[in-house]
């Protein structure tokens, strides 16, 4: 990778008289990070230095800027592409970083997700039609608790159940305990069902936490997990995606400042990148504020052929309801997982019905 | 810590009319997550569900929201802290997190800084005077070509030498074979000098990675490291700082999103608290947009007594020059650490006479 490029796309705001020096101001910070006064190595300005590749203006006082960054100055290490990517741009109040073009080293050295898209409907079993998620919450319930929801959501047909993610390793909901009682509520209901309903248990902490976690999920044969990468690291988050080969990985946006970091790069092409099968994200209309727009390009991003990788399982989320399923089923079509978590558990004891009322509600999508 | 609440503040923008509405979103999205319907337990309610404390108006549609949290959902562990104060409200738009309020427990669970800004003067054996820094840079050097630069700031009496953060493990610059260069080349100039000018390597990747980087880093007799929070995940940032007992520990920007999380609070409070010794920020008037307000009350937080930690050395840099000096003592006094890196390189081969103009103008002031 000598002399490839990495080509990073910015929006930065700025008047038109000033957009080549900000432009070159983003190619510098985001390689050399010093005055080209200081650069007298032929090779630094020549190889190392960030190249203006194309700066197209795309609306009243915004412009796409393309930059050429070295590829080797950002080995296949992930927290070290983001860092050349972003690192300081992100402390600068006026741009976002959009899409970045990696060379084919890169797909290959980072792998992408395992099992992916088919791997999930393989695991579960869903063909045909577009998959059913849920969450465990409120934070603050017992292990015993968080089980019976998993039980009635099982028992309801949902084809996955995570965590939310606020569950981490709290006193009233230890890590083991918690795994243990859902996984055997998750699996007493399959077993009844015939139906493969996935558990996800949230991994959070640092690597080495996070290892004796997933040492505890595959002793309880729990086949799925989800991480934060933004807040784990993404390179934690990469060395657990190699460590946890078989299981599902499900990707959460916690911390994912998506303001400045455009979402169809970091929760669809990057999470992807660096090995997640589903990547959760806040559907428009909801308590975020993506646009339809923001929500299309992140799924594409997410299912696109890209080099050798697999795809990557949308899953949007963040405050819907039953009554949108054939709205979102429009939208992203059947290659997607739905995810519903506050208003099913809304419905308290009747759970099991409202669960499988959102199931044969996707089921039934386009027939 | 079963009945402890955590106080975070933000400031949400919102219509008059609907501020309460709001702050009591930001209550449930950053405890329950879910609807109130959805809560039958009790103690949930009571314990766990996060309370609006207070709302004030800070400007015309701007607030200062204050919310109790529950400790018990946000053990002392650092990522699911963060989780827990900003993890999903961090991708809506319109919220800022501005400061948090710890019990006790936590100060004592974490720790902040081993060393913190007494130790660095012990170890560089400056008193009396603001402490100077500056980088190597430009990415794309050989650590021949480092560790010359590194030995003319040292030379120039420069009293920490941190790598550039873009600087990680690349082909042109191998890590192990840089620090060795450098740490000689500083070794050496302290030597005859008889000075102690620390050097920091920057150390990143995953904590598997940083801990063979700590080894490497103990081998050669360096005595500091730097780190990107980050970038690397909190939670392995403080996994590496118990480790690196001893060693001064500076922490870096990169990725702190500072236009959602106010940097007082993640770079100046945070990062303290999860053991950083000194905290590189960008001062106001370079490269970044902090306020002059906003680097007060970053190195505020970095330096004023809380509880029994240790006061963090603030580190201004990002575009700093030698002119500016008398200006950045005035404004911070003399525990502070100046770091100028790119606009000393610029000096090339009078670099050394350069470094020493720095380390004076800081020496003679207010003399």
């Amino acid at each position: 990778m000598a002399n490839d490029r990495i080509i990073a796309t910015y929006h930065p705001s700025s008047e038109p008289a000033r957009i080549a020096d900000r432009a070159q101001g983003l190619a510098i910070e985001q390689s050399v990070e010093c005055p080209l006064d200081a650069i007298s190595d032929p090779w630094v300005r020549n190889a190392v230095l960030g190249r203006v590749a194309r700066i197209d203006q795309i609306a009243d006082g915004r412009y796409a800027v393309r930059i050429a960054l070295a590829a080797a100055t950002a080995p296949a290490e992930p927290g070290q592409l983001l860092n050349m990517l972003f690192g300081n741009a992100s402390i600068q109040p006026d741009v976002a970083l959009v899409d970045v073009e990696l060379p084919p080293s890169y797909l290959d050295a980072f792998g992408g997700p395992k099992l992916g898209l088919g791997g999930v409907r393989a695991l579960t079993g869903v063909q045909g039609r577009a998959l059913t998620a849920s969450a465990l919450k409120p934070q603050g319930l017992s292990p015993e608790a968080l089980a019976l929801i998993a039980r009635r959501l099982a028992e309801g047909g949902v084809d996955l159940i995570k965590d939310d993610h606020g569950i981490a390793d709290q006193a009233y909901s230890p890590f083991a305990a918690r795994i243990a009682a859902v996984g055997r509520a998750v699996r007493a209901a399959n077993e009844s069902s015939g139906r493969r309903t996935l558990y996800a248990p949230h991994v959070t902490g640092s690597l080495d936490t996070m290892r004796r976690q997933l040492d505890l999920i595959r002793g309880e044969g729990i086949a799925a997990l989800m991480m934060m990468p933004m807040i784990v690291g993404l390179s934690n988050f990469h060395a657990l995606v190699r460590e946890a080969e078989g299981l599902v990985v499900l990707a959460h946006p916690a911390m994912s400042g998506a303001t400045t970091i455009a979402p169809p790069l970091l929760l669809g092409k990057l999470f992807r990148l660096f090995g997640a099968d589903a990547t959760v994200f806040p559907h428009h209309g909801g308590r975020f504020a993506y646009t339809p727009d923001t929500c299309r390009a992140l799924a594409a991003a997410a299912r696109e052929p890209w080099g050798g990788l697999k795809p990557c399982l949308p899953v949007p989320a963040g405050g819907i309801a039953i009554d949108r399923v054939p709205e979102l089923l429009s939208f992203y079509g059947a290659d997607v997982m739905l995810l519903i978590g506050g208003s099913l558990l809304a419905a308290r004891e009747r759970l099991t019905e409202q669960a499988a009322q959102f199931v044969a509600e996707v089921a039934a999508h386009g027939q």
